[in-house]
């Protein structure tokens, strides 16, 4: 009674049918089990949110109290306006800070920002790149019309030349450029940033008055605990921040310029439960502890542990892998397999050995593993890697 | 550091600046004190949600079970069937039901789906109706563009001529007609639908194959059990339900016929805390308690006698009141005062004297009121009336 069975992003016909769980049952830390009681190293933490792992204490304890307030007040509580100074006092450029529920609601509503700061209708995007489920940016096919695009132009990511071509092309009509911090599509390796490219973009920007807005949904506070602009150089107007935000609470955040506040207070904002406490509580706790333990570092030790050593699993059994990504969202995948058909085995044999890794979607560490954690992850996956039947030539090569 | 200091539809600037609280501290049944100590009886209910009241003791518990085990996992968990099950037992015309967060998730997720069933790219809707804060719908104005709007076309509620001339206009281009169970515009009183209007909206969608979208965010589970088409007749293809759904906590939900769930099925619709099961737990525990308490019938009888109490006082001190709307969702407004400044003045008196009232948006009556609590209300009024100047002529009458 639910179309597509389990709908949206972690509908199983998105990763291996047949091969990993439908329905998860209870999580702690870096592990959760599926209701049919198998349980899982979670290199995926809810693609994103539980950046800390299922059911931190200090998390949920915040938000427990908050709840203990009361929900969805006729008015924001003082935790909107704490939380506001937390991001404002964190964020380099940021004057202002707005809240939703998801990242779509926030990069959609950034656009409007843009369009209301320029008075001009055309966004930028990097091909490729997703910023949500709304119609002018979904992956998906259904329900779109010609006017849900019209005003929507993408380029290749790191592909200087193009994006200066469209800024020359539509000159004056550009209100936009949305950003994700480093390429992260799904079926695809990860790109980072290349200099110029960064640099570009910047320039681009100043120069034609066109907003840049990083869409930090995926990446902020994972890279860097100041935003990942910070980490590769990018100079945003507005930025959208989301997943590892309140480690599992329904809350997203954008951040601005004091130049566009007005503007923004002019672009109607809004949802039943946006004043709702008990996420703000989350985020805040959250924010404090990514801090205080100095999670992004402890991420990329530990991401870069992992993937060093899955590699060198790969080579042991024969099976030839290939990472990309910062080592705090690394993707690994088999390599000289284009159909992907041998990455979703290696990540069927993954799961069915415990370990929950996704064939065509970067993963997340999460601040919850332990070495032990990884040291069981790599055991796993030799034994995994140990049941792929040898190499063969890549089918779908040409 | 807020765009528009609070942003939204709890924004003072849409109330009374000045006289309404800006910011909760907290809430407990039907009353909620601001951060400065004063307290309120609730008439709004956080915009909708708390249609059980802050912090009821059974939605609670089962959010916190269900939170235990954890958070938006990468899978759902059967929580998730199991409301769905409830959903499509309860809805008549309802065989499959999908999750967001807000309404407007699935209101133009809604749309998404009439157009992928039809092929076409038109919606009708009701002049003034609210149905979120997107761009196809937002009472803002700022960073629209024209193509956000191209093929939406309104008429005014009840007016059977104006919507046959829409569908005779627009044949063979409409995809869906959305409507809200009855009309319930802000600055303006509300209507009940004619049996006319009902009859033509039904006959048709029927003729010209267009989807009937009942956007029932706001009144779901006020007015009925079943639906607020079960109520006036409406014959829906697709409803969206959200505010008296999970009692405060975020969740909302879109049900559906099975002659169009491959299709829905199609529209891509997702979100990174979709998963969570808590909000559903939340969702199952108020739909149970709004069964087993016949919460709709005890709304009406609780709205009925305020709202009669509340017109006698006026008559009793002189100031005619006009209320509309149905019992459980009032609204009442001083008599003649097309400016709203009386009607403004007497909702700032009544939160002087400690009851929320809005002056241009309804109100929504909550199953936490009991009669000494509507007593307390009525007596507060009463000094709150007594307190407004003598009537004088509407300055903003022509």
């Amino acid at each position: 009674m639910i179309p597509g069975g389990i709908p949206g992003h972690t509908t199983p016909a998105a990763t291996i049918p047949g091969a990993v769980p439908y329905f998860a049952a209870q999580g702690h830390g870096c592990r959760y089990r599926d209701v049919d009681g198998n349980e899982f190293i979670d290199f995926m933490g809810g693609y994103g949110p539980l950046v800390l792992g299922y059911h931190h204490p200090e998390v949920e304890a915040a938000a427990d109290a908050a709840r203990r307030l009361g929900a969805a007040f006729n008015h924001p509580t003082s935790i909107l306006v704490e939380l506001a100074e937390k991001l404002t006092d964190r964020i380099d450029f940021a004057d202002w800070a707005v809240f939703a529920k998801n990242g779509a609601d926030l990069t959609t509503w950034s656009l409007m920002v843009a369009r209301e700061v320029t008075g001009r209708p055309k966004i930028l995007k990097i091909r490729g790149a997703y910023h949500g489920s709304h119609a002018w940016c979904t992956p998906g096919h259904g329900g779109l019309i010609p006017e849900d695009r019209a005003h929507i132009h993408d380029f290749p990511f790191n592909d200087v030349a193009a994006l200066e071509s469209l800024f020359v092309r539509h000159r004056g009509q550009i209100a936009g450029l949305i950003l994700t911090p480093f390429h992260h599509p799904a079926f695809a390796d990860s790109v980072l940033p290349t200099r110029e490219f960064v640099a570009a973009a910047n320039r681009l920007c100043r120069e034609h008055g066109v907003l840049q807005i990083l869409d930090d949904v995926r990446c902020g506070f994972r890279l860097s605990i100041d935003g990942s602009h910070s980490v590769y150089g990018y100079t945003p107007d507005l930025a959208v921040y989301c997943k590892a935000l309140a480690n599992g609470h329904s809350i997203s955040a954008c951040v601005g310029r004091s130049a566009h506040k007005a503007a923004a207070s002019r672009v109607f904002l809004t949802g039943s439960y946006w004043n709702d406490p008990a996420p703000m509580a989350a985020a805040l706790a959250t924010l404090d502890i990514i801090e205080r333990d100095r999670i992004p570092e402890k991420l990329a030790t530990t991401g870069r542990r992992f993937v060093d050593a899955f590699l060198s699993l790969g080579q042991k059994h024969g099976v030839p892998l290939v990472a990309s990504g910062p080592p705090a969202m690394p993707y690994v995948r088999v390599a000289d397999d284009s159909s992907f058909v041998r990455t979703q085995a290696l990540c069927a044999a993954a799961i069915a050995h415990g370990v929950f890794l996704h064939p065509h979607h970067n993963w997340f560490i999460s601040a919850a593993m332990t070495e032990s954690d990884i040291d069981d992850a790599l055991t796993r996956l030799d034994y995994a890697l140990g049941t792929l039947p040898a190499p063969t030539a890549d089918a779908s090569r040409p």
